[in-house]
C-alpha cells in the first residue's frame, strides 16, 4: 500500500506526486523523492524496483521480509533494514522497515508493523535546513525515530526484571520467578538480535570511509550509533542480571529447602519424644512402680508438655522454627 | 559416479559432452565446463585431476572427505568444501560437496548425501544472463543452494528445543528433558561446526581482495554470507537457550524436589500425631480416669480426626499439601 | 547556575569575567576562557551554546543528561561526558559532568552531582607552567580529578566485599550473603558501566592521531589511560570474586543442609532405638519372662540408656553431632 | 644421542655423511644437511651450535626441554618447537621435537619421546620432486608427520567421553562419571596447551610474508594449519561437551536423590500406617468394643494389608515405586 | 636507600661512583650508569629525578607505587613497572621494581621486596659481550631475572591446587575444599594480574617499532615474552582446573548427601519394622491366639531379626550400606 510520494528540492516539499510522475522528478537536479510503502504487494515493490533501478537481490530481500538488520551497499545506493519493536501484552512483536536509499531518491518500505512513521516526515519537513542534505538525512531521520523507540520496550523489559527482583529475595515463588526469568532472557535475546548487528553496521556510517549518500551527516550518525551502544550495553548488564538472577534463584531455592528440612525435624522431635515416653509407659513389666503411683499418668503427661516446650523454646532460638 | 559433463558458453548450455573431450572445450575461449561427481571412485578422481591440473593436496582431501567447511586457494582456482545437513530421523545426517572451480571449469563432487544438486543446475540454465558471470556464479548457485538447505534443519531443532521448553515448566519429567537438551545441544554444536568456519571463508568472497573467479559476483557471495550470519546467530541463540534451560530445568527439578519434601512431612504429620495419642492411651498407669470414661474410645478418634482434618487444612492453606 | 567565568592567558589568570565579555577574550590569541555551569536551565545553556558555537546534537546530550561516559570530536572542538559516582549510604549515586573543550575556551557542566570541582581550578591555577598549555591542559585535569574519585568508591565496594567474604566460610546466614552478593555485583556492573566506556575513549587521546586540544599533552592522558584500565582491572577482578562467591555460597548451603540431615538422623536415630524397645516389651505375650523379672523394668531403662550413649558416641566420633 | 646425518642436494639424499664432514657440505650451493638426534648431551648440543652456528637462546630452549609449541625467527633461520603426544595406558605422554631450519640444514632433536620419525625421513625420500624444495620441505614433513600423530590420540580421548556420555543417563555411577568427565578434561587441556599455540604459529608459515625458509611452501603449511584448526575445533568442542556432561551429571544427582527420597516416602508409608493402627489398639480403654470381637484381630491385620495393598498402588502409579 | 651506582664503558665496570658524579659520566659516550635505590626516601627520588631528567609522572608513579606492571616510553627513555612475587607463608607477597632506562642511565628501584638484585648485577658483568649493548640489556636482565622468579611461585600455587584435587574425589573435607580452592583461585587472579598486563607490554619491545633503548635486542625481550606466555597460559589452565574443580566439589557434596539420605533411611527401616511388628502384638484384642502361644514372644523376636537380616543384606547389595 502507498502511504505517500513526495518530490523535495533543497530541503522544502516540492509536491505530493504521482507513482508515474517519480522519473521525472528523479531527472531534476537537488531535488529527491520520497515514497513510503507499507506491507507492499509484489507488484508495488517492482513497480519500485524499476522506477529506482534497485538491485534484484535487495528487493528479494524485501519481499521475503523476516530479514535481521543489516546495512547494504549496492553500488551508490543503500540498502537498510532495521527492525521496529513494540510490546504487545507478554510478549514483543517484531516489525521491519525497509529503506532503499540513493543520491536523489528513499523508499521506505513499513512491513508488519503498527507503527507509523508519519511523524518522520513532518519533524523532517519542519527542518528544512537539515533535510536540504538531502536523502541521507532522511535516512538518519528513519533511524532515529526508529532507534528511539526501542528504548520504551527496553525500560518495560527491565522494570519486568526489576519486579522479579524484588521478589527474587522475599523466597517465596521460586517457581514463577524462574519461568519469569526464562522469558525475560528471551526477550532480551531478542532485542540483542536487533542491536546487536546494528551496532556493526552504524559504525560504518561515520568515520573512515562512509557511503555517498551519507557523507557529511557523519555526526548525525555517530548519534544513532551512539544510542545503539547505549542500547547493547543496558541489554547486554540485563542479560548479565538475569543469569545472576537465575543463580540467586536456584541458592533460594536450596536454601528454603533446608529451612523447610530443619522445620521439618523440630516438629518431628516435638512428636517423636512424646511418644518415646509414652512407649516406656506402655511396656508390661510386672514392676514397675510408676504405674501404680496415683499422680504417675497427670505427671508423665507434664513431663512431656515440659520437654515439647523446652525444645519448642531451643528450635526457636536456633531460628528452626 | 559420474553425473553430468557439461560445457556452457555465453552462459547456454553447448552440449552433454564426454569426459574425453572436456580439454577441447577448455581451450576455448568463454567457455566453461562443468563436471558433477558423486562418491567418485579413486580412478575418476586421478581422472580430473590431470584434466583440470588440481593440486595433489585439494584432491587428497576430496579423496578423504570428512573435511571442515573450507574455501582454499591454489593459484587461481578455488578448492570448497561444503557439508550438506539432513534430517534422519533422531539424528542429523551430515555429507559434503566438494567444490573445485577454475576460470573455465567447475567440478562438483557429492560425498555421503542423498541430496541431489540436479536442481542447482537447472535453475543456472534457466537464467543465462546471470550463468553468463561463468564458473564464479555456478560456485554462488552450489552454496546459496546448499545453504538454504541449512534452514529447515535448524527450524527443526529450534521446533525441539520449543517442545521441550513447553515440558519445561511443567516439571514433570526432568530426566527426559535433560537428556533431550543434551541431544539438542549436540546437534546445535555439528550445526555450529558447519556454519561456523564459512562465516570466516565467505566473507572473504566479496570486498577487499577477492579469488578472481569470484570478481564481479560480490553482491551475491555477500548474500550467502549474509544467510551464514543469520544462521550462525540462530544457532548461537539457541545454544544460548540450552544452557538456560538447562540450568531451569536444574532448578525445576530442586524445586520439585522440595515440594515432595514438604507433601511427605506433611502426611508425616498427619500419621504421627494419631500414632502419639494412641501411644499414651496405650500407657499402663492405673490411675488413668479417660480409660475408664464409657465414651473415652470414641472420643479419643474423634480427637485424632479433628486434629488431622486441622492440620489437612492448614497444610492444605500453606500449599504443601 | 553559573559558578564562575573565568580568562586565562599563558597559564595566568587574567579575570573573572562576566558573560557577556566572553567573545571579547575569545578574541585575543593565547587566551583562553573557562565557564563553570551546575545543572544549567535550558537559556544557560542556549547562551553559551552561541557564545561558543557548540553543536546542536551535543548540546541535546548535555540537556537530557543521564548520557554514558564519550568522548566526541565536533570539528576542533571535543564534548566530553563523564559520571561522577559518590557513595550515598547503601547504593551508589551517579552524575555526570559534561565539558566542550575548544582551542579557546572550556566549558564544564556539573549535572545531578554534589561533588564540586573547584579543587581542580585552584590546582590548575597554582601551576601556570602546566596551565600555559590551554584548554587541552583543564581538561585533564577535570578528567583527572574526576577519575581519582572513582578509586575510594571502589575500595568501599571491594571492602564490602571482603566483609562478605568473611561470613562466607562461616555459613551462618547464606540468605544474607546472596543478596550482599547480589548487590554488590549490581554496584560493581554500575562502575563498570562508567569505566568501560571511558577505556576506550581514553586510549585515543595519546599516541596516533589526537584530537587537536589533546596535542602535546599525550604523557599526561595516558596517565587517566593507566588509572581506568587499573579500574577496569579492579572491577573486573571483584565482579569474578562475586561470582565465585556466588558459587561458595551455593556450596556452603548444600553442605550446610548435609549437615542438617546428618544431625537429624543422629537424634531420630536416638529416638527410635528406645521406642522400638519400648515397643517389644509392650506387647501382650503371655510368656514373656522378662516382664516378670524383678529387675526386669530398671534394666530396660538402662538398656536404652546404654545404646542411646554408645550411637551418641560414634555421632561424636564421625562428626555427626 | 646422533640417530642419523646426511646430505641432500637436488632433492636427492647424497650421503650419510660424518658430523665432522658437515661444514663442507654446507658450502655446496643447492646442497643441504639434514642432522637427526635423540635426547642430545650438551656437548651434541654443543657442537650443533657451533657447526650451524645457532643462536645462544634457542639452544637454551632446545636444552631445558620442555617449551611451548612455538616458532621463532632467528635471522633467516627458523627454530621449531613442537609437542609429540602419546597414549600411554590412562595418562597422555608428552615429549618434544626441536627443529633448527636455515636455508642449508635441519637439525632435528627428539627428546622424551617413543615416536620415531625415521619414517619422516624414508617419505621424503621417496619423492624426491618435493624434497627438492629443500630444508622448508623437510620442515613440512616433520610438522605434518607429528601433527597427524594427534589425531589418534585426539580420538581416543573422545572415545572415553562418549563412553562417560553413555553412562551418563543410566544415572549408575555419578560419582565415577564425575571423576571420569574431570580427568577427560584435563587431557583435552592438555591437548589444548598443544594445540593451542601452534595455530597461532602456522597461521604465519603462509600468506603475507612467510620466513624465507617456508616461500614456495604455502600450500603445504596451509595443509597443516588446516589440521591444526580441525584439531582445535574438535578440542573446543569436546571441552564444551564436558562442561555440560558435568552440569548434566549434576542434574542427574539431583533427579536420583529425588527419586530416592520419593522411595523412602513411600515405604516409610507403608510402614507408618500399620503402626498406627496398631497404636490405637493398643490403647487401653476399657470400651472399645472392637478388642472383644472375636474376628478384631484379623479384620485389623486385613485392614492393614488392604491399606498398604491400596497405598502401593498409588505410589506405583505415581511412579514413587 | 642507595644500593649501589656503578659506571659501565663498552661492557665493562669502570668503577662505583659517588652519586654527585653521575652527570660526569653521563656525558662520556659509551658510557652508562647503574644506579639502585631500595625503598627510596622522597629527597632521593627528587635527586634522582633532577640527575637523568626524569619526567614528573613517572617519579609520581615511583613514589606512590602500589602501579601496576606497564612500560610506558617518556621520550627516548622507558618507565618500566614490574611486580615482584614472593611465598609467604599462606599468602602471596607484592613487591614492586620500578625501572628508569635512558640511553646512558638505568635506574631500577625496589620497593617492598626482600628479593635482592644483586645477582643480576654480578651476571651481567660476568657477560661483558653482553652487557656491551648498553642499557636496554640490563633493562632484559633485570626483566629476566624477575620473571623466572614467578615460575616457582606458580609451581606452589599449582602443587596446592592438586593436594586439593587429591582430596576432591575422596569427598571427605568438602567445606575444606571449597575454601582452598576459593583461595587458591584469588592467588591465580593476583598471580594474572602481574604476569597479564606485561603480555600486552613486553611484546611490544621486539619485532615492528621497538623503542630505541631495545632496539638490537629484540631475541632477547622476545624470550621474556615467551616466559610471559608460557605463565599467563599456566595460569589460565589452573583458573580453569579451579572452576572446574569447584563444580566437581559441588557435586561431591550432592552426591554425599545422597548418599547419606539412603544410609539413613536404611538404617530407619531396620528399626520401622521390628517397631511396627511390636505394635501389633501390643494391640489388646481379646483373641490374639499368638499371644497366648509358648514361643509366640522368642518367635516374634525371631521374626524381628530375620526381617532386619534380610533387610540387611538387601540394603548391602544395593549399596545404601
Amino acid at each position: 500500500m502507498l502511504i505517500n510520494c513526495v518530490a523535495y528540492q533543497e530541503g522544502r516539499k516540492l509536491a505530493d506526486i504521482d507513482k508515474r510522475e517519480i522519473s521525472n522528478y528523479l531527472q531534476r537536479p537537488d531535488c529527491f523523492v520520497w515514497v513510503a510503502l507499507k506491507d507492499p504487494t509484489e507488484e508495488e515493490l517492482e513497480e519500485m524496483r524499476e522506477e529506482f533501478g534497485l538491485h534484484e537481490l535487495a528487493v528479494e530481500d524485501a519481499r521475503h521480509g523476516h530479514q535481521r538488520p543489516k546495512i547494504e551497499e549496492y553500488g551508490d545506493s543503500l540498502f537498510v533494514v532495521l527492525n521496529t519493536i513494540e510490546l504487545g501484552g507478554e510478549d514483543l512483536r517484531f516489525g521491519e522497515v525497509d529503506v532503499f536509499v540513493g543520491r536523489n531518491y528513499v523508499l521506505s518500505i513499513r512491513q508488519r508493523s503498527e507503527q507509523t512513521l508519519l511523524g518522520v516526515r513532518a519533524r523532517a519537513e519542519r527542518e528544512p535546513e537539515l533535510l536540504r542534505n538531502g536523502s541521507g538525512y532522511v535516512l538518519y531521520a528513519l533511524m532515529d525515530a526508529i532507534v528511539d523507540r526501542y528504548f520504551p520496550v527496553l525500560d518495560a523489559v527491565e522494570l519486568e526484571l526489576e519486579n522479579i527482583e524484588e521478589r527474587l529475595f522475599a523466597g517465596t515463588s521460586p517457581r514463577g520467578n524462574i519461568e519469569a526469568l526464562y522469558y525475560v532472557k528471551q526477550k532480551l535475546t531478542n532485542l540483542k538480535h536487533v542491536t546487536g548487528p546494528m551496532l556493526e553496521y552504524t559504525g560504518k556510517l561515520y568515520g573512515g570511509r562512509v557511503p555517498q549518500v551519507c557523507a557529511g551527516l557523519g555526526e548525525y550518525f555517530r548519534d544513532v550509533h551512539d544510542h545503539i551502544i547505549r542500547l547493547n550495553q543496558s541489554i547486554d548488564s540485563a542479560r548479565d542480571t538475569v543469569t545472576t538472577a537465575i543463580q540467586v534463584n536456584l541458592a533460594m531455592i536450596t536454601i528454603g529447602e533446608s529451612e523447610v528440612t530443619k522445620r521439618l525435624a523440630a516438629y518431628a522431635a516435638l512428636v517423636a519424644v512424646p511418644t518415646m515416653i509414652a512407649g516406656i509407659y506402655g511396656m508390661n513389666f510386672e514392676h514397675m512402680p510408676e504405674l501404680k503411683w496415683e499422680y504417675g499418668y497427670p505427671f508423665t503427661i507434664g513431663l512431656m508438655a515440659a520437654i515439647d516446650a523446652w525444645l519448642w523454646v531451643k528450635f526457636r532460638k536456633s531460628g528452626w522454627l
